[in-house]
């Protein structure tokens, strides 16, 4: 029996599960909020019970030494010598990861290095990196890459049409993200249908504040919605999603601001906020949609539109689908969102059941019995494809 | 019987057919290239044979003078007084214009205005508009938008999801162009299938130098692929189509060029040019991936993989499509590409035989008999549509 925490650190929190492996039980979770800042946030399940404490936590480091500390103390381990492995969530992995990997001295140096493809999130993750370094020196971390599992698409699905010497210059192509949860529920699809997964064309839905679409043809991505960073692809809660590119320099004229302040506008106050004008909140939007405020019909309207053709197109792009899946926080409840983006897909053997749809968070097949495309839901979990590949690279370590 | 001339005028071109209607017989056309340059060329064709002349042209006025010239002393026409009207293309209309309009001065005005939209083109069209004015005062002049067969488009299709005071303060909102052709090869399609327009769902793909696709319900645009600008949507010979919007800052800070030269590379390097690194042309393309250029295979793959996959959204957007349609340069005349773009598509019902597909430039069902979905070749006609509307409205004019 050997525990492995998996770790997502963002700039000022750090969020974990320890899991007991390889039963994949969840044995406690939390997240730490506000490290660095006044009144530090410490919250954590213990057997069911959410304690949540407000403190001073300087750093990173500092919040991991209260975590071990806290897990100890509470019983919840005996010893620190238990955590066999530490995974860590790492956005960008650029053209260097196509898989996870044990975190080198050398490993490390490439992930600062693709800081510039990913300033907001590479360094915060280093930040968790270098901080159970510290604590832990003799426990294996193993980074785990948003981008990983997008690496296998072809060179007609990642290059832009741009000059040529840009992709082998500056990095510049498309990525993809979400890779891990897209990963996840495409694994779980194949044993839900009971088929193997070489043989399956999937459309995975990813579709939580951020959103992303995925073409997924025997296990592989394909294609994929996002691009060279989230912002692409379909409308969010608060990105635009793809637009003309010839709008920025006319927003920034019009609106006399930098190239970087149009992309904050972009990524901060566009997609279903900027149409709804209120929030980036789905359920807000469906609440006032049903009141009648046009704005918000108007937002659900474009964000279900836009996962609706980029189903028929990576319908196309794969030669037919046998299964679409809903997966992240939208993906998993709301209902109204489904309805939208199946409606109207028999043409291409969509068969989905209303009443079956009237379904939150836990995973079910949504289509009639008959349908040949099968739909359906399942609750994503990035968390416990961290640890299995941690259990992977200790155990490749010691053979 | 009544003669119309319908124009294209670029910024130092002036394009013509003359026509007699309503047989819609092409009497005569030509282009009068390099005007205001050195060197201007007078490219006429009269009964079959093709007259070039160079000699000096100053501006448009001239240039029309010469041409009606030409015309009386080729004894093309007898008179000036046989021209009953005078069509122009315009290429943005905005939201002010959904269909044809004869030319006032408040119409003039509000195609200055929208010159903010379509800086290259309107103020060239508007050149041609008022040389024609000039010398003949008397006869009336349409206007013919690009934009105007996609104002039918919903507001789901059309808005970006950014703050919506965009669209209200800037104008800024998908507008798509090649509206006249898209028109064109719909209604003819409509009448080579012995269908009403109102009942068929097509997909229009005007594939040139340019390129846009639109689906089409009812004889209405839903969608299609160009934006607020004709960068937007798929490759093109040397314009990017969609890429990520994030890309604008990040190449600008690599390459240190402003935003208004990103542009111009996303205009005039990007592309199927930037792609294969040697050539816009699709024929010259073709030539070097039979001759093993990896390069020039993936542009032609990245090219068709871009139309495919919108194929397949916007067979999604109509629930189902009757047929799709290939028109302009490419689609009529490329088989290698129309073989790459319908390859996989049975599984929305489009079965196509390779050997109707070798033909070129002419009217032609390409699919099976049986083909639930049918597969058409329609070569474009703007001009002829541009004539119509002219007899439209000058007949409207007199009644």
């Amino acid at each position: 029996m050997t525990k492995i925490i998996a770790i997502n650190a963002g700039s000022s929190s750090l969020k974990f599960q320890l899991f007991e492996m390889p039963g994949e039980e969840v044995i406690t979770k939390g997240i730490i909020e506000r490290i660095g800042l006044p009144d530090s946030i410490f919250n954590i399940s213990v057997a069911g019970e959410k304690i949540i404490e407000t403190l001073e936590i300087a750093n990173h480091e500092v919040a991991v030494e209260l975590l071990l500390e806290k897990l100890t103390a509470k019983g919840i381990i005996e010893s620190l010598d238990e955590i066999v492995g530490v995974g860590h969530r790492v956005v960008h992995g650029g053209e260097d990861f196509s898989e996870s990997v044990l975190i080198t001295d050398e490993v490390l140096k490439k992930i600062h290095a693709l800081s510039e493809l990913a300033p907001l999130h590479n360094p915060a993750n280093i930040t968790g990196i270098e901080a159970f370094k510290r604590v832990l020196p003799n426990v294996p971390a193993v980074a785990v890459f948003d981008t990983a599992f997008h690496q296998s698409m072809p060179e007609s699905s990642f290059l832009y049409s741009l000059p040529y010497h840009y992709y082998t210059d500056y990095g510049i192509r498309k990525y993809g993200f979400h890779g891990t949860s897209h990963k996840y529920v495409s694994e779980r699809a194949a044993e839900m249908l009971g088929r193997p997964l070489e043989q399956l064309r999937l459309i995975s839905c990813h579709l939580g504040n951020g959103a992303s679409i995925a073409a997924i043809e025997g296990g592989k991505s394909i294609d994929t919605s996002m691009g060279f960073t989230p912002l692409a692809g379909v409308t969010m809660g608060t990105r635009s999603g793809d637009i003309d590119p010839a709008l920025i320099p006319f927003i920034m004229e019009k609106t006399e601001k930098t190239a970087d302040e149009v992309l904050d506008v972009l990524n901060k106050k566009s997609g279903m906020l900027g149409v709804s004008g209120f929030s980036s909140d789905l359920r807000d939007i469906e609440t006032e949609a049903d009141d009648g405020n046009d704005r918000a019909e108007l937002a659900l309207e474009v964000f279900a539109n836009h996962i609706h053709k980029y189903i028929g197109s990576y319908a196309a792009r794969m030669y037919g689908v046998d299964a679409i899946i809903f997966t992240a926080g939208i993906g998993e409840n709301s209902d109204v969102i489904r309805e939208r983006v199946l409606r109207g897909l028999e043409f291409m053997g969509v068969y989905w059941d209303p009443a079956l749809n009237k379904v939150r968070g836990k995973e079910a097949f949504i289509n009639y019995p008959h349908s040949p495309v099968k739909v359906m839901i399942i609750p994503t979990n990035e968390e416990v494809m961290i640890a299995r590949d941690v259990v992977k690279m200790v155990s490749n370590q010691r053979s």
